[in-house]
């Protein structure tokens, strides 16, 4: 599945495995992790490979454990048994918000996955899914709160938060930070209402997605 | 400088080398960076030391990031010249809250250090520190707000937060996750509340202890 | 750019970068580098991600020095002045023949480059390649020779052979290897006819492409 | 056993383990598998130490599975049961063709290995090996086919090929690159002819070599 | 437990871990090891931390050998079953003489476990101590000799040596070196002198210790 | 240079290279460096290559340093100029004693590289060495102090001491270790009086080595 955010695409994908992490086996519940990565040739100046580095770097190790850690929030592990669902995000294309797009598309590789294993039969419970997950990125830049910031103005914004939200408009993760300035509560609150207002926009485009034959279609006419 | 928080204690110290990374050098500036790391014999079961398995894993990585971070909100990086300032955040009995421990103890360190700097006429401007640096944790436990969860509560907490602040009551960091739940606006509002009164408070000891002859005291006792 | 062959599909980027291998300077000449690497989710079963486990796998390092290799046959690097051109072929969809993909569409981004830096006023020789490169694999099934096998075929070959060719007909790289079978050489010698036949009609469609206006067109409606 | 080809010099020792590598494990069938590496000394200037630089390098990594490919290509699995046989190619003194010395030596060291595993009644197929393996490097040097070149005149080939092939003139491995040139159909039949030759002798004294009572004689007069 | 010898300040610490390394695993017999380290910060000048280099540095590697080398000594590791005792040595401030220290307080550290282990009766043996194990390093500055030289003249030594004894006044492990310069017999055997009279001290200052209430006191104030 | 010792078998190298370590640069100071290393199939049991496990594991290390370290000890450093001669040592079969023989066969390389940096006119004084340097190993096995071990008597020595010297008769490193049992003063003493007879022997047919035309001869028939 290629999501597309303005002229960020990223391609996001969910695999079934058997098993489970070693630290949680035997508990009878399942898992959902993600990886996340960009490709050498995503960014305007091409930016080394992981792999060929032999590490990974701390905001990549970072945006893995953020995206697995909110797509975690929709589920009911007990109803996967003892599986993993491992969600690949790879950017293709990075223009700003890679991390929210990643999530947001994540939310659709996983649901897509767990329809095919409920058809399948291979779910104790055959809707483990109790909302949908999307996200945005919220910026300050001049002075003005705006949505999904791309990468030029991202990098000069003053304030950058990131926040994943659920279709019931309760949230999953906040996540703000000062890039070298620091923000009052009254600019936070106002960026909490712009984020709870697009993430809406996206949940109810995730659910035409979801109920299109297939493939799904996203934002931006992602397919 | 050891921090104590409760059970939790942290050893934080500040270093000053010459030069800056690579990708800075040439631009007049300094640099402020953190490192982050357990001992093995800080939990109650003994850790993996991770020299030993020969790679940092996600969690460290993404609080040594945050303590850089936080600290860099609170400089002016051009009066270093090319110098950088490395923070060392070493947790020698964790017992929660250890990455706000680490944030709260190394602005002492960092204060001290550039008391140290001003005082050798090392600085191009003698008052680089624009405010000071706090952080706590807040969580919700059993439906209820609680300021600077120990371990016990923490890993029931249904949401977790941890709020970086400045003296000045402004916010520099917010990051806030549903474990396994999600959290309303109001829940989230609440939090915040508490932790810009747990922030305000720090600043105040923190202000006491640089005040102090030498070594700073910090809450709980440290030396 | 994008490659098909049947179901596999293969994107081919290059980056022009400033310098050379530290080996390589004070020669005055450029370089062309590449990297081959799967996604996890191109395979059947999911493929555990090279950058997380920390090292580059035997067969990732031997497909991207061959296409580095083969690229640097049709180029004059005298033209390139001290500056390298990385080609990062990353696999999609994987259906067999995915090194022979990585080839094929690395020499269009390749050529792509080069009109890049033509126009820019950037090469000494305007022209600096000296020819076209493809690349097929052929395969003996069943007794029989046979162009570019699908996977489910690939897998139970008796030979497997790579070969690399100019639009020229000469030969840069041949490779064949008996998978637990050896074979005679006459075998071998229908084996090259075949190849040098497939290579011949990719270079076609290559021309074509790359005097399409943009994007470029290959072989299975890539773009 | 150490091989010896003009100048090079090759250690080549064959281990016998029980088990066999996960990926194999259940199946009934054994395992051979190759590690080749060159001595810090075997090089005119030193060459840094693979272990030291904690990680193996592109053409260890291609050596070494190619001559366990081509080991494996004489060997019934079947016969070992569930055992592995580790073949180690250690290069003392590297002057061109250390490759193909690696897999001849490696071969007369898996027929020793065979006939004291035999002899030890542990195989369930007394004769295993339906062919011997030799191989060797055939370049053109100043538009001549040239077999088994020296460093000196190995750096300037224009092409180099290595082949491996069994006693029976069957082909086993065909590797040919041109060497910043491309070749004709015509070069690349003249080198198999001139490898077919030389593999066909380097056959002929395996085998004497083996019938010798021991240790065995290599070309050369390896011992 | 903090150990202190002059100003060098090492934190030990020991755990008991179930399970021993898989090579000794099914002898009925325990393990102890041991893994020494150096806070960044402990040295004047800030050295890098292992764990971000990605690999234990010779020097650790050495004296977390040694560590566990000589505590070994001292007990019957049949006493633990197939349990393992880790013993970490962080070395908090250095000045000289840290693997000296390390191990000293290693003694208290293991003692402490030993009675614990004892009381919860999970020995099979209530005294599986057979001794006690103290060390300390010898140096010749300017032509003298002396015990536990401070770093400024432990840098200046032109002999060096380490040695541990156990406080029945036998030996466990002597490493003597020259600093760029060689030594005599009898200046060998004026610094075993030296450095028994040490151990012997030290054996009943650890003594001491063990047997107040709690915690232990070391040489220097240590608590 | 292949140095025996009984069973034990070691290839000692020389090799000579522009530079210093960069912590040594601008000195004007030489250094020398060495490597130890284990082919795999040295042991009886095949033991695994550390370039393939991806780190050098504790022995090698300790062992590479204390190499490095006794040969400095014979050598004026200023005058090989800003050069480094690295030694690599590398086991060919293992029989007990492994570090003295290459410690013993690594000053033959080394005393032929400076005689041959000599002849070349490229050190400021052409006899740098000050003495000949050679390594032993002592055991106390059923009681009794032997020299230089086999393996199998190795295994079970209640004490190893391992002693470099020089042909003058001083010390230049002594390692004694009880294995699981500790040893007397008077023991020691014993040990060391064989230790620096066995050397004193050595020294003597070193220098018969390097005084024979080439090949030097060394004890065992080594070449």
């Amino acid at each position: 599945m290629l999501v597309e955010f303005g002229r960020t695409r990223v391609l996001c994908a969910a695999s079934v495995q058997e098993g489970v992490p070693r630290w949680r086996a035997g508990s009878g519940l399942g898992w959902v992790t993600a990886e996340y990565a960009m490709l050498p040739s995503s960014t305007n100046t091409r930016s080394a490979r992981e792999s060929v580095k032999g590490r990974i770097g701390g905001r990549t190790h970072e945006i893995s454990r953020l995206v697995g850690r909110s797509l975690r929030a929709c589920i009911d592990l007990a109803a996967l048994g003892e599986n993993t669902i491992a969600l690949d995000c790879d950017v293709i294309q990075a223009d700003g918000g890679t991390r929210t797009a990643a999530i947001t598309g994540a939310y659709v590789a996983l649901a897509d996955a767990i329809t095919w294993l409920s058809a399948a039969g291979r779910l104790t419970d055959p809707k483990p899914l109790s909302c949908s997950i999307a996200a945005v990125s919220v910026g300050v830049v001049d002075g003005r709160v705006r949505l999904d910031l791309p990468y030029e103005e991202d990098s000069r914004a003053e304030v950058d938060m990131n926040v994943v939200a659920t279709d019931h408009g309760t949230l999953v993760e906040v996540q703000g930070t000062g890039e070298g300035a620091t923000f009052t509560r009254s600019t936070m609150d106002k960026m909490i209402d712009f984020a709870l207002a697009g993430c809406s926009e996206l949940s109810r485009i995730q659910s035409e997605a979801l109920a299109a034959p297939y493939p799904g279609e996203l934002p931006g006419g992602a397919a």
